[in-house]
């Protein structure tokens, strides 16, 4: 069983088994531990005995007291003993996710002369007089502010600033692992959408694109738009579209894997916050068609109504629409008795489903997903740097929208979505986005064929 | 011949060189390169043959025009061929110096449960429950935000923020190769001081300590003071502390080397800039005698009195002082016959001192030193490193007074300041300063013991 990604507070622990060597026992582990509900993870050998293995098992519990029920139930295992319990997850996070390193290391008095006084001043001067030197000599064309004022936490809420930089370390440590450029988290007090903006306009310079991050709404609205018409760089809130890129490629696929192409389909969107209201847009820009929306707050089928969207109900969408996307973060909304046969169904809130995908499949749907495979890391990285290999002056649909057919293309045969561990991934999303900045005119450096075949 | 770091512009560049295997070539190579003014620096072997050996000559020069000069002179030598005039400072500047990396390679699914959700929510949460565990489970105890506006750069005066990027790159390469802490640079547009310092404290939370840097003055003073006030984290503007630091390191050694103690000196400070007036400030308290100043500006001199220093003038300094620090700018303002003989002459204005060594002592100077060697890397990381490690809410100036008396220590017997690449260097910087912040009652962390003798 795969252990997916989900945004809320389930526990991640490593138990230290010692097993005796009798065939049976750790498969007996294995089956009480799932039984018991944990999900299990990597299964690690420790040490190898004559008459014991140590082994570290890696498993999902649901909070604290599941992870003892868990235990308790092993505990009357015969022939196997818990050493240890073990909080991996603390230990990655000790003294942060990433680092700051010289790109090449300086070791002796002649590398110092090259990265700082004297050489440096030549560097200086010369991006002086000509500063789009500053794309090749400096790490302007790599860089990219990743900024939050922690308003809006995965599921957690308004956690401030310092409690959001595990997230934003992790979402810079994964960006480095998958593009090699950088990312560098910069976390603001605001909630004031003005300084926020003005804050951000401010430190811009040294950077070459700007991703916004787990800021609540209706604020990362004004603020995405105002630095997108303020900045002449990518800038995305990645909540909002890179949720909706990813949904999209995710939506694309479904409907090959059940034999239809989604542009032929009616497509509903239940839930219409942030991402609801990025990945209606963008399923309506993908396939030219009215996309139904619902939402229990009616200024958001205001806005959405006057984004060009159409407002139905739940019940309407249901009844009408062959793909249904729902992120309302409400579990169990969605009732099998609404389902039609046939429906394709994206129930994509996190740790809990609009509907459980085995209860849509029973009921009728043809295809069935949760929110734990659509995962942004399969967008923002290859979508971020293949916008700036272009120089984009900003990211425009048609970016995104070819940034989701990369991704839906890049999936294994029978698969929803690829992995982010595909090392081709990315790089299929970059030159896809970067193609497409150059199409619609807004890319400032035209690669050549060679670009398209780079492997940095 | 040791090549210095300078801060103005000569160029460097690497002569690859083809010489015959005749003995003697190499040595007359050098001596004529070195006869039309080059300084030369490493020299490696490329490839060696029955005939041929070529080697990498890195030299500096003044500018182009004597790099012409040099090379002109060099083609007239029999054996010798120079196949290629390689500008390897700006190859080390393609992409930036700086690189963004996670701290553990995320490379599969396993590991980005850690890093990234679910893992990452508990983390989030105990941080929201617990702020101070912010400096255990996030960069903050280790991340430095140096921030310039570029308004003044090294000698060549306001670049503006991205031309000021290569220097900055290059302090936080040096700073994570020295401390293995991450310096984050951050280029802000602005040059009103108020908006400087509004945006500094909008991002400061993500950041443990907050280096300025190559800022004009006087808006260096205000930006500095007020964010001493407002943020509770150590926040050093290293053109003048830094500056001060070593300064004081080296008069202090410029004395012993001469057999006396700084403390028993009359001293004087001639330039009164941002540098000057912190070097003046640093040897008072160091000293608890006045010290005399001098500048060509009254508002200089005013700032100076109010400050408790005395000001004077030139002549009146050169007849009464026994150390002598010169931080002007102006190339040859000291003219031999003002040396008193005996007198102690730091002339550290870069690149053309105040007085050239060779003639201060020809006149009479019990020791000179220009300011090549009295650079600010040996003093920004470990002051740092020491100041974030107790979590000193400022730095105060016994900690800088520390710093300069550590660097001194860490001198060899017979130098005025030790390499920067003396791994024991900044580990001893970074422990007096954290000693001396305890002692200030300016630490909020209490290390125990074990920290001095800490070896990361």
């Amino acid at each position: 069983m795969e252990i997916v990604p989900t945004n809320k507070q389930r526990i991640i622990r490593t138990l230290r088994c010692k097993n005796r060597n009798v065939i049976g026992t750790l498969g007996k582990l294995i089956s009480t531990m799932s039984g018991a509900g944990a999900d299990i993870g990597m299964i690690k050998t420790y040490s190898m005995g004559e008459l014991y293995n140590v082994r570290d098992i890696s498993i999902l519990a649901n909070d604290d007291t599941h992870l003892e029920a868990i235990l308790e139930v092993v505990s009357g295992l015969p022939n196997v003993t818990i050493l240890q319990v073990i909080d991996d997850v603390l230990d990655w996070h000790i003294g942060g996710k990433i680092a700051v390193k010289p790109t090449y290391p300086v070791t002796n008095f002649e590398d110092m002369r090259k990265v700082y006084t004297p050489g440096v001043a030549q560097v200086c001067s010369m991006i002086k007089r000509d500063p789009e030197q500053a794309y090749n000599y400096t790490g302007l064309a790599k860089n990219v502010a990743l900024i939050t004022n922690g308003s809006r936490v995965l599921g957690l809420g308004n956690l401030g600033p310092v409690a959001s930089m595990p997230v934003m370390e992790g979402k810079a440590a994964l960006f480095a692992q998958f593009t090699g450029y950088n990312m560098f988290p910069i976390f603001l007090e605001t909630r004031d959408p003005k300084k926020f903006i003005e804050t951000v306009i401010e430190i811009s310079s040294g950077f070459g694109a700007i991703q916004l991050e787990d800021i609540e709404t209706p604020a990362c609205f004004e603020i995405e738009q105002e630095l997108i018409k303020r900045i002449q760089k990518p800038v995305m809130h990645d909540d909002q579209h890179g949720t909706a890129v990813v949904s999209l490629a995710a939506a694309i696929n479904a409907c090959r894997l059940t034999g239809f192409d989604l542009k032929d389909k009616v497509i509903g969107q239940i839930g219409l916050g942030a991402a609801g209201q990025s990945i209606a847009r963008l399923m309506h820009l993908y396939t030219h068609h009215d996309v139904y929306g619902c939402d229990v707050s009616p200024e958001a089928c205001q806005q959405f109504e006057a984004a060009g969207g159409k407002c139905g109900n739940l019940e309407h969408i249901m009844k009408t629409c062959d793909v249904v996307v729902a992120t309302t973060g409400r579990r169990n909304l969605i009732k099998p008795e609404m389902i039609r046969k046939g429906q394709i169904i994206l129930a994509l809130s996190n740790p809990y489903p609009e509907i459980n995908i085995q209860d849509a499949l029973d009921a009728g749907a043809a295809f069935a997903s949760d929110g734990t495979r659509v995962n942004n890391i399969l967008g923002y990285p290859g979508i971020l740097k293949g916008a700036m290999d272009v120089r984009a002056t900003k990211i425009v649909p048609e970016m995104y929208i070819a940034a989701a057919v990369a991704i839906a293309a890049s999936a294994p045969d029978r698969e929803l979505v690829p992995s982010a561990f595909d090392p081709r991934l990315h790089i299929n999303v970059a030159h896809a986005v970067a193609r497409a900045a150059v199409m619609a005119g807004v890319a400032i450096v035209h690669p050549d064929e060679d670009y398209y075949f780079e492997k940095k």
